[in-house]
């Protein structure tokens, strides 16, 4: 049983800021681990990469191989249902379609005294893109991650992932390719994450590491941020429904299960202003519940953190919803349009009864890499402006300078740095 | 003296790899000392700001007030020099025009098959920003960071800076107020970081956290990330100047050490294709360190880990410089712009003669936060996208959703999640 909160009882911002503040993950400390594991990468390369997986994952990459090779690479096709390798052609299609809007424009023009500004994008030249094993070995997420690196125009997409048992999903390894990656080794955890960063005999070091990971890989990149970049750090997923009662609550009710269903952390809420309304989404959920072979996980996400919110009306919701900051938004009013306007904070937005979150996990054609835990409030999903990087262009004349000159040496003066004052002066025999 | 690196030599390549990957500077490992501060400043709020302020920075909090007052912004602008309030006024004027071209537009389209799409840009809704006390303490730097969340449509911008001995500069009260900020309070250090992160009786939390600050500074704010946003971590400052022989060697040394004077791990670095050229600057390095008051740290700066790099021909050069990818270069040869679509790797570029890098520290209007130690491999320098943060609209009708229900259903049920695949067919009765 979710918890339910009223927005009318007297407790409810004591009951709600605690809700908020709720921790769904604790990540236990592995610091020190990870900083040997990478050290030792550092030191033996190729060799302590081989130990680890054969230790870690239980695979022989001296027989294996630590790069997947184009023979590989055709073998998946084979092994994959054609229907699902369709999918992922369709989705990789819509996801790059939307994706090629987002890249930005370079800028270059002239201020009012002559003065050239701009700025310049160019795509990251290497990136990295961990992709975990098992049952987490998501091609979708490939597509998610790999698509928006392809369109910025990174020349080198290098995927790593675990070959659990001497195994990877062939679906991995299809959707890897139908995204453009270059490159493929059969690695995890924090060595995977140290080869990417530091490099080895095998593995050309790359500028950027992207992709989730449990938390071995989510503190290895952490440890390399500064030798690299990295993306944002994910958490427990979640989603929030805002539905009036005009909705068939076994849709509401598949909706939340869908995001229970990921992990024990994930969290599934409901906003509505009708408690009977309310209570049918929610026996929905027992009902359904049964019925799904990852039970047990629903269920428990579910329990502990699910939550149905009982409002007024969709006024005073609004506020609840931005500090919510929801890495997903579902909207399903008579009127969505008219609230879009007033939310603030949302990974993304799913507007309407006929928009379940689901098809944004896939064929939307909107990224599925979207930031959780609140943290909507100050970050954005992934987009292909985390494959570029700007430099500005700054360009004077003579007269430029001599114009600006006083201002500049003001200022250096008065901040006690009498070089930056000189480096203007010496121009202009000042 | 700074080392030669010359790249016609057999070893260049080694020694120039071993350039790259020098440290230029030790972090101390004061996480401990961090941590502790903050769950003190979380379970004292700002008690605990009163005691740190008054141990850490000889300033009596009880006394003074936590909070800055408007009488205390009218003094500074009388306290300060008027001409300097001009620069200051000027200078805003300048970086605010330039960022305004910055704001990320809206996107909404409907696709082939009648799919809505968008993208929505919101300000972040409160931002902390750190100032480094004594004489770190820049107005400059409050302007970069103030006014670009001020264009970003940031409702709350809150200045934290250490009142060392009571005292804050003028200047950066001045800067705060020319740039829009809204909240100043006199606290620093980790306490600060936590004070913005977590709130007190006095301090609302704000949602990200941007500034430079020193060991104790960068520490808090990675351990707050996630709680908040955080900026990039600020390294040591550098600059890399591309020159053929056609230029005066003082104007270049000046530029040289307008960066060594920032700090002992400041680096300086010079390519040129003349070796005689790049002895006189050399040369002129020495004759004008001894004029500089800060001539000691401009001098071991330049001593220990400036370096003039002797090219064949700029084209050599190119990929050296996208190596380095330095935070500031400067192209100071005969045709910049031949060279400048080939720059991959730079925080901010620097075209022509007239363009010191210093114009764009105060008054050129682009931003001076830039990426350090070679991250403008994989970021940006600051800009009105870090106050901004994007939501993604997804919309479909019940005939998009039909059309897209079968890939998203085949994909779901090949990564066995159930949950998602009936979240969308219960809506299409299959």
């Amino acid at each position: 049983m979710a918890i339910t909160l009223r927005q009318s009882d007297a407790d409810f911002e004591t009951r709600f800021a605690a809700f908020l503040t709720t921790k769904r993950e604790v990540s236990p400390d592995v610091e020190a681990t990870v900083r040997a594991i990478i050290d030792d990468v550092r030191a033996r390369g190729d060799a302590a990469l081989i130990d680890y997986t054969s230790k870690f994952d239980r695979a022989d990459l001296a027989t294996l191989g630590i790069a997947v090779t184009r023979a590989d690479i055709d073998q998946a096709y084979r092994d994959a249902d054609p229907e699902t390798v369709e999918a992922l052609r369709f989705a990789r299609d819509r996801i790059r379609s939307h994706h090629a809007r987002q890249m930005p424009k370079d800028d270059r023009y002239v201020d009012p005294i002559g003065v050239e500004l701009g700025s310049r994008w160019t795509a990251v030249e290497a990136v990295g893109l961990y992709v975990p094993g098992g049952t987490a070995s998501y091609p979708s997420s490939v597509l998610m991650n790999a698509v928006p690196a392809q369109v910025a125009g990174v020349e080198r997409i290098v995927i790593v992932v675990p070959a659990t048992g001497g195994v990877i999903n062939p679906l991995v390894l299809v959707a890897a390719d139908l995204a453009g990656v270059s490159e493929i080794y059969r690695i995890g955890g924090a060595q995977a994450v140290a080869a990417l960063a530091h490099g080895t005999k095998t593995i050309t070091p790359v500028a950027k590491i992207v992709g989730p990971g449990n938390a071995y890989v989510a503190a290895a990149k952490r440890q390399v941020f500064g030798t690299v970049g990295i993306d944002m750090i994910a958490g427990p997923s979640e989603v929030l429904i805002v539905a009036d009662s005009d909705n068939d609550p076994d849709w509401l009710a598949a909706d939340l299960l869908a995001q229970a269903e990921h992990d024990v952390s994930a969290q599934s809420i409901l906003i509505t202003d009708d408690a009977a309304f309310g209570k049918q989404v929610e026996e929905a959920v027992e009902r359904q519940i049964k019925l799904l072979p990852r039970a047990e996980t629903a269920a428990a996400s579910w329990r502990d953190f699910g939550a149905v919110i009982l409002v007024d009306d969709f006024d005073a919701a609004l506020p609840l919803v931005n500090r919510i900051a929801a890495e997903h938004l579902e909207l399903a009013v008579a009127d969505p349009e008219a609230l879009l306007p007033r939310i603030r904070n949302a990974g993304a937005i799913f507007v309407g009864k006929h928009t379940p979150e689901v098809i944004g996990d896939y064929v939307g054609g909107s990224n599925h890499v979207l930031p959780t835990a609140r943290s909507a409030r100050f970050s954005s999903g992934l987009s292909v402006l985390d494959f570029v990087k700007r430099s500005s262009i700054l360009k004077l004349g003579p007269d430029q300078l001599r114009e600006l000159a006083p201002a500049a040496i003001a200022l250096a003066k008065a901040e006690g740095l009498d070089a930056h004052a000189r480096s203007v002066a010496i121009r202009l025999n000042m």
